[in-house]
């Protein structure tokens, strides 16, 4: 069930696109072949992969043209995803995206915004298509407007946050978990279950389990993606090492080793001191040398562990079909683990 | 029928959308709030008077439940005006609208970014809810894919025809039509036309005519934009007098005056030097001068007059209601008159 099972829809779907996009003026082919190929060149689709969970564990069909429209469904969230990419490589100066240059470094910012535009309103038109083909009603219009609404705002909260002056680490740690609960896990794994469910039309307290489920385990999964921007290998996660740390992002374990420095207030300094600007190889290295040594890193991965051990039990009691259940543990273990 | 009557649809969508916006956090409400008086505060509602025509001409009902929901498919296209707006002022770099700071200006580039796509994701929130109440078909999600692609494009080619190096103003007349067409005569008066004939189910012969209408009244006016940009009152156009010059806008009206001083070098030279910069009002005044010296503007009137007419035409033999009618003949004439 991991295969990529929507990449051919996302080639078919850009194709399509490139098509009205040609009827335009053929002059814009370059960029939007530029755009298709970032598209379908890379993603864990893991937005994919969870909405067709949920819609299995809503009791959707594994073949045909309804589960066929479920990931239509799922892709769409994808082209949400590059939407969101495009215009967050430009909020966040990021040069590079997927270990290649960032769209708008290709093209400028202004074709960028544009090309940013036209994949987000390409991804309402998927979801449009693959909703009428399921008969979709306002439970499931809700959920697509929720997760789109709290992306944007969760990034909306993160631009505040990031520039607000606030120094208090608990504070920080508090603003830093609001905005992975909104720019995170809802948007990637607790709204993609909620959809495929509601697209399958089902019971109430499964949507419920589906969402516990979601909720603690997209917690988990931004925890570790903010592990490894500090501590990651730059060719497995295709961005520069602790990008987290030159970029000044105000993460969980940021703020959690923050406050464990409360005690050591030069260590602190020479972290409030350089966090947030690129000093070199070296001087990143010393930063995560002093997370790791504040006892930051065991106690988010305790927080990991514990996410996912109570967003699997979540699901307990909701009868959910064997094969969705071993695909959920799977999910839950792949992305949270270390090498994801 | 020419009231205001999207402003209370738009209002109370607006402070549902705030609602979920503070449930994400309270502390955005400052910017959503902002981006609420954005769209409220103005705009003339074009696009969904015209889609209002098309629904009646189609058919609709005056009154009722599924006349509101045809106004708030209307006031969906206001929503992605909203965010185009944002967007476009961003990219133009324009510091005011509607003779107040942009949107980035006050709150910066990047939340400014991030309010445009919300705004954008809101209008097809809105749209799929109007479309459900109406159980619009293929039809109705094909115009509107169309609409938004379009547009999107068509600010595409606007910026790639901007920064060409092309001096002929031949062909630099050719690309000014072909970039009103889709990024003002499509989205602007043809689609939103079509769209409410389509939610309406209307005849397809009623739509051809609608859209023979609305492609050439969309023209005609871009080109009294194009006349005002230049020769308009700042205080009617809410923009700097002479503004398409002093931004170098390459409109149909810049190309007509260059393709006219070709026998007039001299003049050309001048225009060609001081076009795209603002070298205060005298400049921008001797360039206006020099442009209604050529003979563009009586040229830019006629074609004006004759598109018209053309898209009055164009509504013969489709049987229309004469009020309708009436309102369509009322909407060509403000569209395009001097004072607008």
């Amino acid at each position: 069930m991991t295969e990529p099972f929507v990449e051919s829809i996302l080639r078919d779907e850009l194709a399509d696109r490139r098509g009205d996009v040609a009827a335009v003026d053929e002059r814009l082919l370059p960029q939007v072949d530029r755009l298709a190929r970032f598209v379908l060149d890379g993603g864990k689709r893991l937005r994919p992969r969870f909405l067709w969970c949920g819609w299995l564990a809503g009791g959707g069909e594994l073949d045909g043209p309804r589960a066929q429209a479920a990931r239509r469904a799922g892709a769409a969230i994808e082209l949400i995803q590059a939407g969101a990419l495009v215009h967050d490589d430009i909020i966040d100066n990021s040069s590079t995206r997927r270990g290649k240059p960032s769209l708008h470094v290709d093209l400028g910012v202004d074709a960028a915004i544009l090309l940013g535009d036209l994949v987000l309103s390409w991804a309402d038109d998927l979801f449009a298509d693959a909703s009428a083909v399921l008969g979709a009603g306002a439970a499931v219009r809700d959920a697509w407007r929720k997760v789109r609404t709290e992306v944007l705002a969760g990034q909306l909260l993160d631009l505040a946050v990031s520039r607000s002056s606030q120094q208090d680490p608990v504070v920080q740690a508090r603003d830093a978990r609001r905005v992975n609960r909104f720019k995170t896990a809802a948007y990637t794994v607790e709204r993609p279950l909620q959809l495929g469910a509601a697209l399958a039309d089902a019971d109430p307290r499964v949507i419920g389990a589906l969402r516990g489920y979601g909720a603690h385990l997209g917690l988990a999964f931004q925890l570790r993606d903010d592990l490894l921007g500090v501590f990651g290998d730059a060719v497995v996660t295709g961005k520069p090492a602790g990008g987290d740390l030159i970029e000044g992002k105000r993460t969980v374990l940021l703020a959690t080793a923050r406050t464990r420095l409360r005690a050591h207030p030069e260590q602190l300094a020479r972290l409030d001191a350089d966090v947030g600007r690129d000093s070199g190889p070296a001087v990143t290295a010393a930063l995560a040398q002093i997370i790791a040594g504040s006892g930051a890193v065991e106690a988010v991965e305790d927080e990991i562990e514990a996410l996912v051990t109570s967003g699997l039990a979540a699901l307990d009691g909701a009868s959910l079909p064997e094969p969705v259940l071993a695909e959920l543990r799977e999910l839950a273990s792949a992305a949270t683990s270390r090498a994801f």
